[in-house]
């Protein structure tokens, strides 16, 4: 038994395309239809890697799988930015006139709105992945059903592109991290990144104390978002990404931001990767 | 000719529902399907308001909402806390295993993810609007295809409620607020929440600085949140929400923060509502 890797979605899929980029491969993949069963996979084997996407320059952060992570004590190992290019695509012969449903993942809906409203007589259906769809449009012969998918989907299950880069922004990098159910021994000179997880009682001063404390230590904030704590009200939940030069700086600044806030977790220390 | 109220989807939907308890009227409603088209209705006539989700406590920050009002300078006048209630309903006589599909709203399939888990057999299909769905299964006497929707949805539109409450956290509150084209005038003593936005070149120390002001003219933050800046690598963009006692130490405060942020934007300046 080898250890394996699980993506959200079947070959073809983004995450897949994650997998070829960051580990080099395209075997040892497990093919999971939603992050539950990504994360399950993830737990039920310590050798196991889950790729999972976490923020988008346009939706932003996608913070069910923040949960998901912080729920199930996931262990962030690594990150890897991929730029997402939407493509339109379908059986064969036919023309965009000749497409009456586009099915995808509603992100990726999401971020081709603009081009479908040029298209008020293509309605569009949520599914649980962008390449799967391109798959079943092959395999049923389906006409007039158009998926919006990677390339490498269109060249797996030979779909002709009606339209390339259809999604709104020209850029659009997608975060995606890299977790396992046990901790990886990442050398610390290697560790240049970290995220963690807090509860601060009140905003009042409080954030701004932390944010003193990082500058003093001199690490950098990348990332921050404050969550309401819906049972506690008047109390927030951070999810706060540093970058630093030193891992000794931030083992120094990590004591005093445990005694300055509620609920102090790391979410993951890794490499930071290439934006 | 009356100012009117534009609302995202038909009657029967949650922003109906806020339409309702905030301005505690049912009228001159405008029944948009998208949230661009409402936009439109707001910006065509100074008069008009409009009705927008912008977070909640499950999916996070609404994103593409706050680039709408961003990018078409909407103001925000007000806001009011919804407590989402989701509800399963069809055609009368039927059984959960009668259904086949359900449709909704992407946001809506999401916070009821783990009921739908327990039921393989439905298959879940994005929809434009909650109360919208209701309404075609009753026009079009659908059997099999329910809808999940508000309880005010059921009742208007004649279904039987299959089950009650199924969304995943018993307590969801979304935050929506009230935009115009124009600003509206309200009285100083009633402001006492600000939604800004702003630039910073790097985040090392410049938000410590930004919050330490704050800190000192005694505003409260009640959400920030980084974003990328998508052509200017490395540099981030803040949505950022203070509350405070006094209007005066808020303009005050604003001055200062207007020297140490670049792009900096008062998106609106509105009474708080009632989490």
């Amino acid at each position: 038994m080898e250890r394996k890797i699980a993506i959200q979605g079947i070959k073809g899929s983004f995450h897949h395309q994650v997998a070829k980029e960051y580990f080099n491969e395209s075997k040892n993949l497990i093919e999971c239809m939603s992050f539950d069963e990504l994360v399950k996979n993830v737990l039920d084997d310590d050798r196991n890697l889950g790729i999972m996407a976490l923020e988008n320059s346009i939706a932003g952060s996608i913070i069910p799988n923040y949960a998901l992570i912080d729920f199930n004590k996931l262990h962030i190992i690594g990150e890897h930015y991929l730029d997402i290019r939407m493509n339109l695509m379908a059986l064969p012969g036919q023309t965009i006139e000749d497409i009456r449903e586009v099915h995808s993942h509603p992100m990726a809906l999401l971020q081709c709105k603009k081009f479908f409203s040029r298209y008020p007589h293509i309605r569009l259906v949520e599914d649980a992945d962008t390449a799967e769809t391109a798959r079943r449009i092959r395999d049923k012969e389906l006409s007039g059903i158009g998926a919006v998918a990677s390339k490498v989907a269109s060249e797996m299950y030979e779909l002709s592109v009606l339209a390339e880069n259809i999604h709104t922004i020209t850029s659009n990098k997608t975060r995606f991290v890299i977790v396992k159910a046990q901790n990886s021994v990442i050398p610390k000179p290697d560790i240049d990144k970290v995220s963690l997880k807090f509860e601060l009682e009140d905003m009042q001063g409080s954030l701004a104390g932390i944010l003193n404390v990082m500058n003093e230590y001199r690490l950098n904030l990348t990332k921050i978002q404050s969550m309401p704590i819906i049972e506690k009200p008047w109390q927030y939940s951070f999810f706060i990404d540093i970058t630093f030069d030193k891992y000794a700086d931030y083992e120094n600044a990590r004591t005093t931001l445990q005694q300055m806030t509620k609920e102090f977790k790391v979410l993951g220390e890794y490499k930071k990767g290439v934006v």
